[in-house]
């Protein structure tokens, strides 16, 4: 089954390959050469002319890349930044040339380059069968190296833009998922899961089976079976206030003829390898028109959010000499949250539920970013598609996560066909977060004058 | 069915583009203005900040762009040439900060800068509903303009290069197209077909349906239901020295134990706009793969292909007063091809054979153009990818055309796996034409010495 | 590919079984011989015990049968009649024991043996592949013998109920037909359709692609690509009047909001083995489901139907000395009709409107069939099903079929939802043809009180 | 979306039965009453003319059935064995009319009349959206019943009459089942398997994921997303002698060149329904024929299979006087085996297993049941289907059930192409047990010559 006349052909190439370069060196690779070996080879399919041994070659790199050790690995990522980036001397020359002569051909002289070598590099390793999902996966590893290593930030932007030319919205495909999908596709949604976790094969059919819920995914040819980005939605009657109806084991089912809302519960990036290439505003916005196309009458749609980073601003705004966000008698209050517990408590509970919504209204309409930017991710996310910041509500997950990530809190932001791109604007021009007139309203007067962060 | 969400969403965004844009203007927009019109609304796109409006913007520039009638659509390409281009102050910029301090990030700058702004441009066009297909019609356009206008030049470069990314090999998802396939995929094949072409649906149906046939295309999510390329291929006993038994009606289907040989008899690039972007290699060798898998014992992958120029080199060969490729009394028979049913004679074509054939081998062994390749495209193709020119076949194609264009020749190539890289790199580095000795023997002696054109 | 293990078990068997049978004989079996050949298989198939060789031998009987021209074939008909009915000496037991004990088990044991054996035959047949088409199409051709032969109409029965059996409307799938469908479905429903011939490919795509088209049709397992009934409907604005817009080449497509109405004008059977079994009520049911649950807003289901016998009919009571029908000064007047042309001739067909409107409506209205039955068999069809004889259309079809067969009219019946039931069961009791006003005022008041033929 | 034409339809037709038949009667139903009203039903559906008022009718008949509780579905029952059979006088009256001329005609009569009623209204039943689903449902429901009611015995039977023609083989498709079937229909995979039971998914995977795992099932229109039957297959180098190593959790997968031999490790039957119709024997000769058509160098068709009653058949020899199958000696020693850990003691089993092997051989070679077959119901399956009895495996499964069976013992069936057709008629004839030297060889010489139970 395995001796394909093409199997054979690649292996015969590869083999060449390995025995060309390996040759004149005794006995076995050591350890440290492998990432050097595979520069060689790098740099061997760069300077190739042809489709038919650039594959193969391609098709080897890639294997001997998957093989390495974290050691090697972060060498080869080293040698991917040291030197395949712009050649100087190629530059130098075409800005000569462009000076003398500004003009199209040569200013593309000057684009090609300065552009880093490392980019024509994964874009024929892409050419391997398999090559973007390896892509992808490099960049993963890449990405944990980073951390420590800004110095290979530069080799992190030229997988960003590839990635963001290859992975096109007008290349995706949109695919309803349900129970009657592939098990290969459904064994990968529940791992993928990021915001309410999948528990098994039978939470997962609570919430792709039952008439009154949908799960859309947008896939890639180059990544088959596995999915990109996929949106859970549950269709109701109403904006729901808290998750765990939503995704409780005995519910009701809503009747098709009694659904006015479609709410958006959870929105999983599946690709690690692919973060900051953006599909999320493209998905939602599909998923509308499919739904608004089966179901002509449904008029609301909104999405129910975690609050990612308040717990944490809070915990700074509280430790603050000069908070403009909280005042003394909250801070005391607030003392209260250290107790993981205290929601238990309805006494407590009903103690903090005034300043802290309110603290929450400032963390979404005042405070911002260093760069200017609404402190919640989230948030930037929705509004920036167009979305009105709708309603905060109190005690809307209490999973021990979302009370130690936002003390309970969720939101709603709503998608309102009139006015998201006049939201859009507003928020793109003047960062301006567009919210309803009861988010509005849970700041008090006495703070509205009171400048932002 | 058309009132959805989105597409209301769409429109309005749209509606309110277009009247902030005729805003000012009285009664209807002149001819004259309507590219200018255009031009200023991918301006807008390019300093727009978001998704949500661009996709409507978008859509609206290619929809207002298929409606150009000529003149305005060539007034567009001189804009798009002239005003997308690469920004020069910000390249001056870019350049003195690399000079400055030469690192990766000043060269990151040098890049983007001297980048034509088209290119962007088109990525964000490539965003609306059904946009890489408006792009690829826009370039087929830009083509026809681009027979007159060499300033057109960079523009299309411009094309090839978003392209060559987008048309990635591991984009393309491999169809087999038979009698089983949706007929909105097989009119496309008849319209598409280049080579030989398909008269009608039972003409089609005589390729892809019997078991001893086979077609296979590639296609891309973003065109659906429209193929990239295909390939035709005949289950054979041997290997076939003319077209005409292979598209005959009533012929005998070869028993699936009696074949030895796949002949790959016509290759179509389905889409004009994407000259310049290569598949057949790709298809060639994933075919050889697909049929391999399926029957094992095949062994022997050849072409039936046509000789696309001979005809015309051979006329300039006889003008010329110093032919290497041919003698006076070679240009004296070669008279007798001026009568189109020379071949109907038999004494005649007795006469021509051998001088004939003669020179069609000289044409492929020797004859170079300019730039130093074999003149033939075909064979510049299929000797790329490393296949050998196995035989040329006497009288292959008596059809009009084939014998205006090759006096009625046909050859073969074939791709043999133990030599597909050795030829591959031969043809790479020398330009060396890889020939079997049938082929070589064609040609006389006398004139193995004579230097090529 | 052919010689799979069990093809080869198949082939082993059958050669086995062939040989046996043909043991003994001399040389090449006479064509006489062939049929008697035959009967002694299909005694052995009756005979046989497991079903492991039972598949192989009926395969054996199918492949052999296929090869009887038409003298054994009839011959063969013949010996189903006469030596495969029920076993006379088994039933003389069966009914003793019954009379003797009359309780299930004996009765059983009456059935058992009353059953013509040839049903159990067809049912072991239905063993091997293909073996239903194959049944099929042997019935065809007893229908072909029917007509000289009505000693075979047993065998037909037995056809008749068997496949009323098989082919139950729970084992029939619903498919939309369209442009995407495979080209090996659609070219049936371009040699099958029955009632306005489709020309070509062309001709088929203006039926099934456009926006205001639909084509449906049933499929059963057993044959696989081969429809069973298919029905072509126009969405409308109105309920329409003649063929020919519906079927021109040029035409406006209605734009979805418009549409009103669904206009069934085609139904077609696939297969003529299957007459006598019908799917049309059930085809046409689930049609309107279908169409109901895409366009809830379309209220106006119809048809646009041919009168089939209306020209044979109006040619009896023309030569008839007592029609009940027509008047003398009719009768006369009708002899315009004479001349296939008169269509054309506006006074001629001004002159004969309104008596072969009203003798029309007479057709409709109160000429029966002996059994009673209206005489039109597509309104005893649709009357039958609860639909309302709604309107009589003058020329609806001026092809030269519909001008010999109903002097170019055509009519409408229309499903109405609050009605169905209710005329199904007038029309099941009491034979009453349910009709509109607009068509009863057609009868002229004077032939109110005829008795009907 | 449930308000369709159609179903509005439907329902406006039931409720108008239910109205009609409810008329007159003073408030609520009793329960008791309940069933009686349900054959008032039956009989209107009989009588009824139509189709369509028959399926709403027959829809209504099935929604009530299902709502029955056990005591008024009992009385149903029995209502289709009294009053639901042959009617006697039509009988008498066709009988009188065949005695005085027989004929196809008058037979036919007898033929109609001595059909039990009950099969004509299933056959009307089965109209019904779901009616085949129902009526299998139904079938398991008296299945239950007949285990105290042999009364009914004769409305089983007419089930099965009917099921059988319905479930024909021809109408049944196979289709693959891997890790890219829909989760709907693996779910059904995991309950329906009566063999080895299925864990839970990953352990599903493990059987139809890897390489060298395959798993088929057969599909009937009718029941859409529910297999009738399915087999699970381990592709293998030898014929195995125990199960635990093909379900093993880290077991190694057999590389494709090294596979000779495919296991049918699992045949399950899906519905309760229909049993009685059998589906083995078609399902293994075309998975057979699928796995040639892949493998053809696969040689090697046998099962792994349980032997279900040896341990039930020991029991009874060993408390019998004068079995012929077991000596004095063994009795006493088979004593050990009613410690239910014997296997864990390698002394017992040493000494347990050539009697226990010995007498297994006879169990499968010489014992007969009154009716004189093999004892053993997977033997007469796979003997029936013309396989072979190749071995007798000691300890080939542990599990607790398969201890209890059959003391631990496995078999393989072999199916050899040359031997199919030879063994099937063997058995077929004269009920031989084809066996392999090996296992005839277990018996002792002394015991050839004792006669058989």
């Amino acid at each position: 089954m395995n001796t394909s006349f093409f199997g054979e052909l690649l292996l015969t190439i590869s083999e060449r390959g390995r025995a060309l370069l390996e040759r004149g060196r005794g006995g076995r690779v050591s350890a440290a050469a492998r990432s050097e070996n595979l520069i060689e080879l790098c740099e061997e399919l760069l300077s190739g002319r042809g489709e038919a041994s650039g594959v193969a070659l391609a098709r080897d790199i890639l294997t001997r890349y998957a093989a390495l050790t974290i050691g090697p690995r972060i060498a080869f990522f080293e040698a991917l930044a040291n030197r395949f980036g712009p050649d100087p001397a190629r530059m130098k020359k075409a800005i000569a040339a462009w000076e003398q002569k500004p003009c199209d051909e040569t200013a593309a002289e000057v684009h090609a380059a300065s552009e880093p070598r490392r980019q024509e590099l994964f874009r024929r390793l892409n050419l391997a069968p398999g090559g973007t999902a390896a892509l992808v996966r490099m960049r993963e590893q890449l990405m944990d190296a980073l951390d420590h290593r800004a110095d290979l930030a530069a080799v992190d932007d030229d997988f960003v833009h590839l990635f963001t030319s290859w992975f096109n919205r007008g290349f995706l495909v949109l695919r309803h998922i349900d129970w009657s999908t592939p098990a290969i596709v459904l064994e990968k949604i529940i791992r993928y899961e990021a915001v309410h976790a999948i528990r098994d094969w039978e939470d997962l059919r609570r919430r792709i089976d039952p008439p009154d819920r949908r799960c859309y995914a947008f896939f890639h040819p180059a990544l088959v079976d596995d999915p990109v980005i996929f949106v859970e939605v549950a269709l109701a009657r109403d904006i729901p206030a808290a998750i765990a109806p939503i995704l409780a084991t005995g519910r009701e089912i809503v009747e098709a003829d009694k659904v006015r809302t479609a709410v958006f519960y959870s929105i999983s990036n599946c690709q690690r390898g692919l973060t900051g290439v953006s599909f999320g505003n493209f998905l939602i916005k599909q998923v509308v028109e499919e739904i608004n196309r089966e179901m002509p009458k449904l008029s609301t749609f909104v999405t129910l959010s975690p609050v990612v980073s308040f717990a944490d601003w809070l915990k700074r705004e509280r430790s603050s000499d000069s908070s403009a966000a909280i005042s003394a008698g909250d801070k005391e209050l607030f003392g209260l949250l250290d107790d993981p517990n205290w929601w238990r408590d309805a006494d407590k509970a009903a103690q903090l539920q005034e300043p802290l919504m309110r603290s929450a209204a400032f963390y979404f309409l005042r405070a911002r970013s260093p760069r200017g930017l609404p402190v919640d991710a989230v948030a930037r996310f929705h509004l920036g598609n167009g979305a009105r910041l709708e309603r905060i509500n109190w005690l809307g997950d209490t999973s021990e996560r979302a009370m130690a990530q936002a003390h309970g809190l969720m939101v709603n932001y709503q998608y309102d066909l009139g006015d998201i791109e006049k939201n859009h604007e507003a928020y793109a021009e003047a960062r301006t977060v567009v919210a309803s007139a009861g988010v509005q309203r849970l700041l008090r007067p006495s703070l509205e004058l009171v400048p932002s962060v």
